[in-house]
């Protein structure tokens, strides 16, 4: 089966994201080395602009619109980071963006978004199918929408994540990685990553991490099709998904080794040592990845890991007191 | 007069650094550049070992001791970033270690530098003279003393912070800087970067901030001897030093275009900016240099303006404490 997209389509966005996305640093921790007996990489895209991976896609996606598209602008759905990669995208390419997010977002996420020029549409989360909305501004305003993983030029945007990590172990002199773990939402980063990790490191196993609350992906892969799931509760906000893409299902049941686990308590203590050793802030969904390693849910003694540290976008009350929960 | 330290100190312990010091990120914000006007480049010492610049002054010293210096070993007074600084450049250095804390140091820190390797000689900060403990140990086992300031191998270790940002902004195709912003404590890391900026950016200025409560070296540039001050009330306890070294002073005279001050308030608003935007943990001596360009303390713009991001060694629970303060 012919795969959604192909390593090319991440070498070409890695060019039209070079100008305006952050290369963000691979950074080492040698507490992490001693605790996991492993060589961690750890990319940090809490790093990239507006705070996470997110900007990678959407500015891919929004950068290959036509003249047309362009005229009308994009329309997205998200409360979180997505909602800021497509205004932000947007406003750089110079087009309009229309986002339907709900009532009760954090008004400090509606006004972020806004700061970024795009009109924000609230609805009732209740009453009100926000995947309608959207439709409905698509069509009567002629505007493409964007969804935040289950569309290739997203996918392949993300994929430039793991690109560069590889190449940024390569240049510390390192052999290849031997695994990579990547956090897994609606799949749109890991089945970007794990395209370019085939490519650039064969070898490299690819472990996906969801919530223990909300593992629809290792049930569907485990299936062999798309598992939907009931809101789970977690505190990985990110990666409250129900179900995955088509797209990014496709990718990950050909491309991705294993998903596995990690329980909330797990991702607080991630949070912690972010903050305590490598002074990072970063937000739950980001601690995914490095929690399976770090809390000891898979042992990779002797491996070289590349780990995902996907965003860093949380309140900063919610913040403290995760830190001292 | 002839300074302490020149360039070329600089230079060489900038050589023998690198293969042990991590080569620290230069992270740029377009939420600062917009909100000073200016083009800034922080340079995230944060981000080094120990999570503070002061690794690079201590095993710049260590790695100078002959033989016997060696095999007798070093010994540092200090209940902060120093004395980590200290115990792991021994421990890499394999030479032994005492460190003089007071009792009621947090146990967090005694502990992490137990952990280094090093030998934790309590005292009790009312009753007996840390200065002289030091000294006794120096003289009883034959070890040498290295403070945390003045001393000249300290000095020219700390300026490669400077040195490495300055290369980073030429290679990010940036022109010179015209401005360096550094924290300001017993002056050791402010005078290595003065010197080293002189050297490679004759143009820059160099501008120290210290904490509003304790501005002993604002005073002593302005009346042209080293003022002494009682232990100065801010939550910059990396800049609660009395008063300047003999050495540091003398360069700061010389090579420091002016100090300026910063208050605690300022010093919360730039660590909450950090966290939020940045998704950086800075600790409040390090939001010292910050503080004054991102909260309108000097106006800078149109400039290039480079800040040393000093550590983020603060304890958890009063971090969250400050964040939400």
């Amino acid at each position: 089966m012919t795969l959604p997209i192909c390593f090319d389509d991440i070498a070409a966005a890695a060019r039209r994201l070079a100008p305006v996305a952050h290369r963000t640093p691979t950074l080492r921790s040698r507490t992490a080395d001693a605790r996991t007996g492993a060589s961690v990489f750890f990319k940090c895209e809490n790093l990239q602009r507006i705070g996470a991976f997110k900007f990678r896609g959407a500015y891919n996606a929004l950068s290959q619109f036509s003249e047309a598209q362009r005229r009308a602008g994009a329309v997205a759905f998200s409360s979180g980071n997505h909602a800021q990669a497509v205004a932000l995208s947007a406003r750089l390419l110079g087009m309009p963006a229309t986002i339907v997010m709900p009532k009760d977002a954090p008004a400090i996420k509606i006004e972020a978004t806004r700061g970024y020029g795009a009109e924000v549409v609230l609805y009732d989360r209740r009453h009100e199918d926000r995947e309608a909305i959207g439709a409905r501004l698509a069509k009567d305003r002629g505007m493409t929408l964007i969804p935040p993983y289950d569309h290739a030029h997203v996918m392949a945007g993300q994929g430039t994540a793991a690109l560069e990590l590889i190449e940024d172990v390569a240049a510390m002199g390192e052999g290849p990685l031997d695994a990579l773990l990547v956090c897994v939402g609606g799949g749109g980063l890991i089945s970007g990553c794990a395209v370019a990790a085939r490519h650039l490191a064969p070898a490299c196993k690819v472990i996906g991490v969801e919530p223990q609350a909300g593992n629809d992906v290792q049930q569907s892969l485990a299936l062999g099709r798309i598992v939907h799931i009931a809101l789970p509760e977690t505190i990985a906000d990110g990666a409250q998904t129900l179900h995955a893409g088509e797209l990014t299902f496709a990718v990950m049941r050909e491309c991705v080794d294993e998903v596995i686990t990690v329980t909330d308590a797990q991702l607080i203590a991630t949070m912690k040592f972010f903050a305590e050793r490598m002074k990072l802030v970063v937000e739950p969904t980001g601690c995914l990845a490095a929690a399976a390693l770090l809390q000891g849910v898979r042992h990779l003694e002797g491996q070289r890991v590349g780990v995902i540290v996907s965003g860093g976008n949380v309140d900063l009350a919610r913040y403290a007191a995760l830190l001292t929960s």
